[in-house]
């Protein structure tokens, strides 16, 4: 019973790296197909999203099944808990690459933005990159440093959020309405990737540390608010 | 020791019900805030989500102490697993209703939005309204009918959604930077409280009934994309 239990905990660690593996293939595509337009890159983002899904209904069934057959107490339940949590954020941020995914495929065989706003969503999807591959890594190896990196990588992404708007908010920019509709969605859905990414950081940390000062209660929690 | 254990399982109950019965007054005012630039009633809304959050800090914690001393099985582990997903699904919505009422404070004392915008924003606020409030009296009642309204509601929602990028991408109409901005912005919130709220009618119909495919697996999933 103990093997299989332990057995099973590390099926329920492994699978959140492999999201996370195919979270940070995502975000990375999306935001070339993005910058490139390149319409069988953004396709296949599309279509690997369905395999992230998966993985998460996967995990949620085995940290479900664990709970019931094995009644973990103590760390193993936070553990459990934290996993199924875990699968909900990598999940949602498989989501908003696929997002960028169908802006890419909707301007195709455009660049979907161009002038300063490009330049600025560009650097905006470097940063998402970045915190899904750190998050990605920091999963795997569960190397506390790369959490506070996540969080440093997510302040750039805030701010580069906050130039967006001098941009699209000035009336000399010249921005077509297509333009400025997706700036501002494609803006939004890479500062919420950033989000999630700082959230698995801390939970991350509190799970390794048990620390509470250092998680964050609430996995939607944003940065400042613009207005 | 069930004694205890049935008390704690209503208490998570009630818990889930005043949630929601504050996310539905939530959005009702922060549409109407953003409706009638009503200052005082958007900053009402700001600081009332920190109850919102404080409340699903309470379920979480009980709902996990209930999972480590009580170690429940069956339906009973599928309720308090669900609790504690609906928890961080009536937080978001609570979240949602907060960024209108950032919007609304942020352009006070000018309405936010003016023009054919500002119509359907205010329909896309009535629906969401709706929504908030329909879900409250599912968690209430448990009356499954609810479950149905809200997804009707929602899709109503999506219509208006969809019909608000007509408006905005219709480089006649006359809206400012700002106006088209926030109009993208407040589109999106409405849209993404209209689908939280769907999980939640799903999730309860599948508490309810066993039945799975009544059930969002994915608490996050989105109707059909526009791009």
């Amino acid at each position: 019973m103990r093997e299989i239990f332990k057995q099973e905990m590390q099926e329920l660690a492994e699978g959140l790296v492999t999201m996370a593996e195919h979270v940070a293939t995502a975000i990375e595509n999306a935001t070339t197909a993005l910058r490139v337009a390149d319409l069988s890159l953004a396709e296949q983002v599309i279509d690997a999203d369905n395999r992230i899904d998966e993985l998460e209904r996967q995990i949620d069934d085995l940290g479900i099944s664990l709970l019931a057959r094995q009644q973990p107490v103590a760390t193993d339940l936070r553990v459990v808990v934290s996993a199924l949590r875990l699968s909900a954020t990598l999940e949602r941020m498989g989501d908003l690459a696929r997002h960028l995914a169908y802006v890419a495929r909707g301007r195709y065989p455009e660049v979907a933005v161009t002038g300063p706003m490009q330049d600025i969503l560009d650097q905006m999807g470097a940063q998402a990159t970045k915190v899904g591959r750190r998050v990605y890594e920091l999963l795997e190896s569960r190397d506390l440093s790369l959490a506070a990196t996540v969080e440093q990588d997510d302040d750039v992404l805030d701010q580069l959020h906050r130039d967006s708007f001098q941009v699209v908010l000035d009336e000399k920019e010249p921005l077509t309405r297509q333009q400025l509709v997706d700036s501002v969605l494609l803006g939004r859905y890479l500062e919420r990737f950033g989000d999630h990414g700082v959230s698995v950081a801390r939970r991350i940390s509190y799970l390794v540390t048990g620390d509470a000062a250092n998680a964050v209660h609430n996995p939607n929690e944003e940065g400042p608010h613009l207005d």
